[in-house]
C-alpha cells in the first residue's frame, strides 16, 4: 500500500479507518489495482518517474461525508486531491498534482438537485456529468439547453472550475462565468454557501451571484482553497434556431479588418455562438486549398432575430473588399433525426464524445486512443496578433521540434470566447515515451517563448501548472504570493490539493 | 485635530509627516474645516453621535504614493478608509465605516489610461468619474458608450466596487461584472495585477478577465482587502437604436405570466435594456389610475435586429390574455438635440445628475437637497414573489411606520438586472433628526422582516453594513468568518477600511 509523503503509517491507518467508518469500507480504495484506476490515462509522463500518482482514494456520497473526510485529513495532515469525475484526461484526469495525495473522488455526489425552467438554472453536485444533466433535463421535459464541452462525460462542476468552455452560445459558453452560487467545504470541515446562499432559507441562491460583500467564488476556480460540493448554473432557454455563416478571405492581411468586425459583432452581442478562426494552411476535412482565413459565425436565437442579425453581420463583413460571406443552412430546433445525424451535437446542447474520438483517430497520433495537450496561449484579439502568432509559430518550429509541426490542429486555429482569443495548437500524446518526450520539449519551449511576447496559457496539465504559474510573474510573482497568503490562511495544514495551479501550501513551497 | 482611536499622538504625527513627504503637504488634510468636507452629506445620522467621521484625509496622486501612504499606515497601525470620488451619498459618501479612520482619497488619481475602440474597453484610475470617462471618449472621437448610473459624478471604479448598476444594456449594466483586470495595493504596499495583468508585458489585460489560477478580483468588491488603483471595463459599442415597449395589465395576478415572459426574454438575451416593473399604486408622473402592473422593455441594437426582437417580445407578451403591449418610439443614435432634451440621457450613455435632482425634489422629502436610502431586497424573479412582497409591504406598514408609507418610490417598484429582481423602496433622508430617526426605525424593521422571508439587501449604507451582513448568517455566519480569515491574512494589522461590508479586522471584531 502506498503512503502519502511525510505521513507516518499509523496516522495513515488511523485516517483510513476513520474514512471507512465515514463513507463505508467499500468506498476507500487502497489496493494497487484500485488506485491504478486513478492514473491519468494520457499523462504526458505515462509510466515515467515524473508521472503523478495517488496513494489511495476515498469517495464520499454526501456533504456530511465530505466534511468528515476533510476533517480527518486535516487532523492527520494527509494531502487530498479533489476530483469531480476526473475526466479531464491529459490535464491530470483523476491523478493528483502532488504525488502521494489521496484522491477525494466526488463521483458519487451525482445528484441534480434542482432544474428550474422558469428561472432557467440548475443546481448540481460535482459528480453530475453533462450526460447526467442532459438526461435530467430531458426527463423533466424542460425546454432548456445545457452547454456541453467536447467530452460529455466530464463533470459540469469540474469543467467550470477548470475554466472550461462549451459549444453553444455566450454567455453560457463561459462555464465559470455562468455559474451562480456555490457550496464549499473548507479545510477545517466548515460549510460555506456563497452569494445569496449565505442567507438562511434563501430563495434566490441561483438568481443573483454577487450577494452582499466580498465575492469569494472566484477563489475556487482553478484552485485548492476548498472542496466545492454544490454549484448553480444558468441555463439557456432553447433557442429557436441556429444560423451560421462562413467568412473567408484569400489574403493574409485581411484578418485585421475581419477580426475588427468580428470583435464589433461580439462586443455588440449580435453574434453569440462559438466563433472560430481557421488560418494559414489549416487542413480542411474536404481537402483542397484552404483560404488564408475562415471565420465561423454562428448565431443562436429566435428565427426572425437571427435572420436580422445575420443581415447585420453580412453588411459589416462584406464592407471589407475581397471578403466572401457565405450563409449556411438555418437550422430550427429541435432538430430532426436527419439533421441530428449530420451536425455537431454539442452545438445543439447535446453532450457526446465524438470530437474526443475524432482527435484520438488523427493520423498524427501515435496511439489511436491517445489524448492531447493544447499549447493554447491567450493573445490579444486583433488581426495583427494573429499574424504575429502565425509568424512566431513558423519561425520557431525549427528550434523547438526540428522543423516538424507536432500539432494536429494549427498552425493557426483560434477559438474565441467573449472578448478572448486563444491560439490553439493540439499536441497528441499517448503511451510512447519517446513521442511524449518530444511533445514535452516542444510544449515547454513554446510556453517560454510565448511568455516573452506577453502571451500565456489559460489552463495547464497538472505537471505543467507550476511552469505556467511562473509565467504570470508580474512584480516578483505578487499574484501568486497573494494566493499563497490566502492558501495558508484558509488551509493552514495544506491538505487540499497541494500544488494545484501553482499554489503550494507553506510546508511544500519551494524557497 | 482628531486622532484615530487607539493610535498614540506621536505615531499619528509621524504618519502625517511621512504622508506629507510622500504626497505633498497640501494633500494631507487635518484641519476641522477640511476634514468636515469628508462628512457624508446625507448621513442618516447627520449631526448625531452615531455619525461616522474621519480624523484626517490624505490624497495621493500616483500608485507609488498610494503604496507609500499604505506602508506608513501599516507601520503605525492607522486605519485608512479608501474612497474613489466619495460620491455615494447617503451610503457613506466620503465618510468612513469606522469613525476616526483617515480617508484615503483617490480623487487625484483621475487618469483615463486607455480607451481602446477596436476592443471596446477602457482602463481607468479610481478618481475617474462617469463625466470624466464620457469626456475622454467624446474627445477621442471613439464610437463607444459608457454605462452611467444615476449620479454621473460618481467614480467608475467606485461604483463597480460598490456593486452598482447603470441604465444602458446588459451585460454592461452590471458594473462589477463587466470589469476586466485590476491593479490593487495590498496592506503591506505590494502591488498585484489580476487576470492577464499578472503576465509581465501582458497584451491582453483587458481582453480576458480570468487569467490563470484562482480569481481574486471578486475579493475587492464591497470589500476592504486592498486598495484598487486601476480597473479595466468592457464598453458597449454604440448601438444603432433603442426601442422600448410598455407592457401593462389591469389584473394583479397577471404579473405571474408577465414576469415569466420577461425572464424568458432576458434569459434568451433578446431583451437587454434596464427592464423595470411598476406595480400596485405606483404614482405615475402623468397622473390618472395606474394599471396594476407596467413592465418597461427596452431593447438596444441594430435597427433591424431590435425590430425583430420587439416582434418576438410582443408575440410572447400578447399571448397572455388581458395584457396590453405598446411599442414606443424607436430612437436612432446619436440622438438629435430635440430628442436629447426629452429622454433620460443615462439610457443613452450620457452621464448627468437629473435623476438625483428629481429625487431631491420629491414632495415626500423634507429637505429639498436631501438624499435617500433604499430598502432594496433581492427577491426571487417570479410573479408570486412580487405579489408576496406587495402584500408584505402593506401588511407591515402599520407596525413599522404607523401605517405611513415613507417611501418615495413604491410600494412596488422593481428593477431587474440580468436574472435578479430588486424590490426598491426609497426612503428620503435629510438633516431633520426626527425624520431620519423615523426612517432608521422603519429601515431596520424592514431589513429584519425581509430576512425572515429569505430576502436581503445587496448593498447598505456604511452605518448598516453590519446589520445587513448579519442577515447573511448561514451556518453560523460561515461566509463572514471566511472573509474574516482572509482579512486577517492579507491585512494583519487591520488598517484597510475596517468594518466595510461587515468585515472587521481581528482587533476590532466583536466577540
Amino acid at each position: 500500500m502506498a503512503i502519502p509523503p511525510n505521513v507516518n503509517p499509523s496516522a495513515f491507518n488511523a485516517a483510513l479507518s476513520a474514512w471507512r467508518a465515514a463513507v463505508g469500507p467499500e468506498w476507500v480504495f487502497t489496493s494497487e489495482e484500485d488506485v491504478a484506476l486513478y492514473r491519468d490515462a494520457y499523462s504526458i509522463f505515462w509510466g515515467e518517474p515524473e508521472e503523478r500518482l495517488a496513494s489511495a482514494a476515498v469517495a464520499p456520497a454526501t456533504l456530511e461525508q465530505v466534511q468528515a473526510v476533510v476533517r480527518t485529513a486535516n487532523q492527520h495532515r494527509i494531502p487530498l486531491y479533489t476530483i469531480s469525475t476526473g475526466r479531464n484526461l491529459a490535464y491530470g484526469g483523476s491523478a493528483p498534482v502532488y504525488s502521494g495525495s489521496v484522491v477525494l473522488d466526488l463521483k458519487r455526489m451525482n445528484r441534480v438537485l434542482e432544474v428550474n425552467e422558469r428561472n432557467a438554472y440548475a443546481l448540481v453536485e460535482p459528480g453530475v456529468s453533462y450526460f447526467d444533466l442532459y438526461d435530467a433535463i430531458t426527463r423533466a421535459g424542460v425546454d432548456l439547453w445545457i452547454d456541453p464541452p467536447d467530452p460529455g462525460w466530464g463533470s459540469v462542476v469540474g469543467n467550470a472550475l477548470d475554466g472550461g468552455a462549451g459549444w453553444t452560445a455566450s454567455p453560457f459558453r463561459d462555464h465559470f462565468g455562468s455559474h451562480c452560487g456555490m457550496e464549499v467545504v473548507l479545510a477545517d470541515g466548515e460549510v460555506v454557501r456563497t452569494g445569496m446562499g449565505a442567507l438562511p432559507d434563501s430563495k434566490s441562491w441561483q438568481h443573483n451571484r454577487w450577494g452582499y460583500g466580498p465575492w469569494v467564488d472566484g477563489l475556487f476556480r482553478q484552485s485548492n482553497f476548498a472542496v466545492v460540493t454544490k454549484m448553480g448554473f444558468y441555463l439557456m432557454p432553447r433557442p429557436e434556431a441556429l444560423f451560421t455563416a462562413n467568412v473567408t478571405s484569400e489574403r493574409d492581411a485581411d484578418i485585421v479588418p475581419m477580426l475588427d468586425v468580428l470583435n464589433l459583432l461580439e462586443n455588440m452581442h449580435q453574434v453569440n455562438g462559438s466563433t472560430q478562426i481557421f488560418g494559414g494552411g489549416f487542413a480542411r476535412p474536404g481537402g483542397g486549398r484552404a483560404p488564408a482565413w475562415t471565420i465561423q459565425v454562428p448565431i443562436y436565437g429566435p428565427e426572425n432575430v437571427v435572420r436580422a442579425q445575420m443581415q447585420f453581420a453580412k453588411s459589416k463583413f462584406t464592407a471589407i473588399p475581397g471578403v466572401t460571406f457565405t450563409e449556411g443552412e438555418l437550422l430550427r430546433t429541435p432538430l430532426t433525426q436527419e439533421q441530428l445525424a449530420r451536425v455537431r451535437q454539442v452545438n445543439f446542447g447535446i453532450p457526446n464524445l465524438s470530437t474526443f474520438a475524432q482527435l484520438g483517430r488523427s493520423p498524427a497520433n501515435l496511439d489511436p486512443a491517445g489524448g492531447h495537450i493544447g499549447f493554447s496561449p491567450i493573445v490579444p484579439r486583433t488581426g495583427e496578433s494573429l499574424l504575429e502568432f502565425k509568424a512566431f509559430y513558423r519561425e520557431n518550429l525549427a528550434k523547438l521540434s526540428g522543423g516538424e509541426n507536432l500539432g494536429i490542429l494549427g498552425p493557426v486555429y483560434m477559438t474565441c470566447w467573449d472578448r478572448t482569443l486563444v491560439c490553439l495548437i493540439m499536441f497528441p500524446i499517448g503511451r510512447d515515451k519517446t513521442h511524449n518526450a518530444k511533445i514535452r520539449r516542444a510544449f515547454e519551449g513554446w510556453v517560454k517563448l510565448a511568455a516573452e511576447r506577453g502571451w500565456a496559457e489559460y489552463r495547464a496539465p497538472t505537471v505543467y501548472q507550476d511552469l505556467i504559474a511562473r509565467t504570470y510573474s508580474y512584480n516578483n510573482n505578487s499574484l501568486l504570493r497573494l494566493r499563497e497568503t490566502i492558501k495558508d490562511a484558509v488551509d493552514p495544514n495544506g491538505i487540499l490539493s497541494p500544488g494545484r495551479y501553482g499554489v503550494w501550501p507553506k510546508h511544500l513551497r519551494k524557497a
